[in-house]
């Protein structure tokens, strides 16, 4: 096999090693099937038992109560920006209410946009995204349809700590790049929606979790493929549902299962991972500047600008001589984001962090 | 490994062994990456270049004319049976044209009409989709918008062995379970869609060839998601593409290109193998009953029925010792079902056709 980097991608992104491994190995053919696991009917009994029991293991990781579906669909989280307010909008004329914490919500929103009417809550453009709402400074409708926010934000790399608080108002989450990287009360939400390709699984596949009355507001006419009833009544084989993906996903929950401890275990290894890197860059002198506010940082991107541009690229040019990839911040932001996802390994973020102190020694003033 | 039977499955379906056997060497890390595919940025340098050769790959074997987009999407077909009226019955209040040859044509039909204005071209339903239609017997809309047909229908087996006759009138071809089973002449179609689990890939990427002039059609307001159009001037990238899937329709595409004399290969081994299997449907006195009519038998699906259900299921069950599987008929019509794609290989169809001899000589009054 070749040599693995550090892949510090922000998505498609590092996945952890045994779950390629067991991929790898039954890549030709899944034990006593015959068939590789890319070849076989979504009605196969062998595909069923895989949805199964992926689904009772995301069941099981986040604690998912009755009354919730756990919905696998395709088209990442940009169709999710419009199947929320096609589904949960209604026809009543009530009003999405959004909180704008980076970029994702703000295209979010563009999409909510066109489907119905919308407000913003709260919108953190005056100081460019590096900060979260206070409970006080929403200013909610007070018949919304929905809150949306977006738990982590890839770009920015600000994260939400705990839920904001918004009342009875149904709480609906972008957690494309936080889900399953901790625990979270799933009763606090009405819709959750997460692209794989950070912390869950590969691109192509969108795990939603829905609370069951917000399945029946959707209006009569939507296109079949972007109604949530249709998945739900249909256990996600409405269609053919990206199968590969979902097996994966089987296999990473299975991982964060029985090898890390579940979602706490996994979430004590983040908070230990950021927790390492942020200290450098608090200890730098300035050196590096994290984007976030320290309160508000993302256990999962972490951003940060070195003194001028051509420090950056001389840094991204001698972390990959580290074996340190995919370092770049994101083309509309600049700069650098260790992107430090579960499937990071430990080893990843000592080696990132030992290189920054001694970049930092190297050229800081 | 696990030994393989051979699996007849209507799709996701099997896949050549020499596209599994590289996928899987490679899953850890591609060569020179150090990552694997499944963990590559969409936008990094590698997996540009994966897309681009696949790009230019499917061009070549499909020879695809300039003034054509080809565009990897997600949703399977089902999504397009809604883009496409979206994107193409514009706001003119044109009508849409459906053939109906089978199951598929008449989901694309339902969703369409959700959209816009439609017409039956024809229907084969009288016959039990058994037949296609001459080109006399389409009723087409003077000014259609497009003319949408099903170029292989896999439930019932039926197949269009050349385009219909529709005049400047815009053809639309769902050709989820024939592309890149055969050489067509894409100048004759405005619009060629094909989800790839069946001749070009796995389940949750969906190939669209598209007319650019049929670009620019789609009314302001659709979802993003849903307009062809960012996706052609994103190439492919407006979201995170399913990257994995486009991987594995690229090493398709190479075995067809360099392993199987391309398209024209491939069709002779196609036209073997089905001929293969209706001629012993023919010569069976009767005990087996092809569905399709002669003439427009698919190459992809051979269905057929035997004299009652009690040897139907008898059949199914002795087959699978033989290693024959995933040989029932669609649960919407029953029967038995060989799906011969381009990946099942001559020996499979081989295997099948002895054990039918067999079963026909010892239940054959």
């Amino acid at each position: 096999m070749s040599e693995r980097v550090y892949n510090f991608s922000a998505g498609p992104a590092v996945l952890p090693e045994a779950v390629l491994a067991e991929a790898q190995r039954d890549l030709m053919a899944l034990p006593g099937v015959g068939a590789s696991v890319l070849e076989i009917s979504h009605r196969s009994a062998d595909f069923s038992a895989i949805l199964a029991q992926t689904t009772a293991d995301l069941r099981t990781l986040l604690n998912v109560p009755s009354g919730y579906q756990v919905l696998f669909l395709q088209g990442g989280s940009r169709l999710q920006f419009s199947m929320v307010p096609m589904n949960l909008l209604g026809e009543h004329g009530q009003t999405a209410d959004y909180v704008l914490t980076g970029s994702w919500g703000k295209k979010a929103l563009e999409e909510a946009r066109r489907e119905g009417k919308t407000q913003v809550a709260w919108d953190g453009a005056e100081t460019g995204y590096d900060r979260l709402p206070s409970d006080e400074a929403l200013a909610l409708s007070d018949d919304a349809a929905y809150v949306h926010i977006t738990t982590n934000e890839t770009i920015e790399g600000v994260q939400f700590a705990t839920e904001p608080e918004v009342g009875d108002r149904p709480l609906v989450a972008d957690m494309s790049s936080d889900f399953l990287s901790r625990p979270i009360p799933v009763d606090r939400y009405g819709l959750i929606y997460a692209c794989a390709q950070k912390n869950a699984g590969p691109a192509g596949v969108t795990v939603v979790i829905v609370r069951d009355d917000l399945l029946a507001r959707a209006p009569d006419g939507l296109p079949g493929m972007l109604l949530y009833r249709n998945h739900a009544e249909n256990n996600s084989c409405y269609n053919t549902p990206p199968t590969f993906g979902i097996y994966l996903v089987g296999l990473v929950a299975k991982w964060l299962l029985h090898e890390q401890g579940g979602l706490d275990g996994i979430d004590q290894r983040n908070r230990d991972k950021a927790a390492l890197l942020y200290r450098v860059i608090d200890e730098s002198n300035g050196f590096y500047r994290g984007h976030a506010r320290p309160a508000d940082r993302s256990l999962m991107n972490v951003t940060f600008r070195l003194p001028d541009a051509d420090l950056e690229a001389q840094f991204l040019r001698q972390a990959k001589e580290h074996q340190l990839h995919a370092l770049k911040g994101h083309r509309s932001v600049g700069g650098i984001r260790a992107s430090i996802y579960n499937a990071m390994p430990p080893e990843g973020v000592d080696r990132l962090s030992s290189f920054m102190q001694e970049f930092a020694a190297q050229h800081g003033s």
